[in-house]
């Protein structure tokens, strides 16, 4: 499936400015700015200037949360892209709620105290991102992500994306049932996406931060086979 | 969500030939013709003349196989279907491969030894059918079944129905994750159906015919809540 760009222009302005000069851009600004963030829950608070809103907004980090602050804008970085922004691109300090800087490996173990898929999920989205995509969201679509080859304001997604881990216990995964299969891949044609299943195989060593390291992802598109159309005298 | 039938004329045409009817015409006319079904793999074969092949056809058992024969057609009946013309209906015998006619018990224990699901799908398929609904397999919309109020010529299937076995341990279960809960619903909705589910509560004797006593069914309707559309002014 061809990308779906959002009206005329929008291919010719993501390619004068790429995901990697954006994201790039906001790492450099944050590193500045020596910003923190607040751990809440199962998200991180970031307020940050105006100018540099709109760099969160550009590379596609976290939800703006809309207040009465003039000169401060808030961000709302859910686990995966905090932790991405913190571990990987080095320009996030986190502190936790009693106001106390956490390490890395803190964060790792308290997000994954606040969700069993963490780790999981955090593997997967750090796999798009490092390819420069952009990762929201599939809470819409009943997928875990949704991936974009841009800003969504300038490209539909492309990818809906079921991250499923391999080798454990995974009673709790999706696409167990062919109705389950069936249910995911007709959704996925009739919103014009292509479902993309990351199937995750855990590191034997379950220490942070080795059990990052040398964990395999293995990438696997579904789509539905049509007899109609793969006939041989069709071809 | 109202009934939407098909064209001028058809809600007129299902009210004159209620299904009940229908049913019942080819309940007299199996019994009279003294018909026979074959069993074969997960299926029973039926072959009746002209004249009997439109009330299959008209209260929506089975489907009707292509074969070059003139004189008789041939329907293709689903394990529920076949066996609830058999037990319940009381119109069609049955014959196993080896051309000894089987008894319902041993009908029961075949076709649980062929779809570990049968006993909760059959529940599920009889309880719409005693109630005069049609019923078709749910394939092509990730569902276990769907349900018509009537002919599926004259009128859209309202409901898209997910069958779950209450109780024993049900790890095959659909609807344990969210995503799995978001991606039916948003496809029920995008495809204007309802989603039913069925809670088969099993009877703790296992023993036929007694296990088909006294099971409970419980039926849910799941739909989107939007916030948008629940506000308080709004109402």
């Amino acid at each position: 499936m061809e990308p779906r760009w959002k009206g005329k222009g929008s291919e010719a302005k993501a390619l004068a400015d790429p995901m990697s000069k954006l994201v790039a851009q906001l790492q450099s600004s944050l590193i500045q700015t020596n910003t923190c963030g607040l751990l809440s829950g199962c998200s991180v608070l970031v307020a940050v200037e105006t100018e540099h809103a709109d760099l969160f907004s550009h590379s596609c980090f976290g939800q703006p949360i809309l207040t009465a602050e003039k000169d401060k804008h808030w961000f709302q970085l859910g686990m995966e892209e905090a932790f991405y922004l913190c571990h990987f691109l080095k320009c996030l300090k986190i502190v936790g709620e009693d106001n106390c800087p956490k390490d890395d490996g803190e964060l790792w173990h308290y997000m994954k105290s606040r969700k069993a898929t963490f780790p999981t999920f955090y593997m997967a989205y750090s796999h798009f991102r490092k390819k420069n995509w952009v990762v929201r969201s599939g809470l819409q679509y009943g997928v875990d992500f949704i991936a974009y080859r841009h800003h969504p304001s300038l490209v539909h997604s492309e990818y809906a994306v079921l991250v499923l881990s391999e080798g454990d216990d995974d009673t709790n995964g999706r696409l167990r049932l062919w109705s389950d299969v069936h249910c995911t891949i007709r959704l996925c044609g009739s919103v014009a996406k292509t479902l993309l299943v990351l199937s995750i195989k855990k590191n034997q060593c379950s220490v942070f931060p080795l059990c990052l390291e040398s964990y395999t992802v293995v990438e696997r598109t579904i789509t539905r086979w049509s007899p109609k159309q793969n006939r041989e005298d069709c071809q």
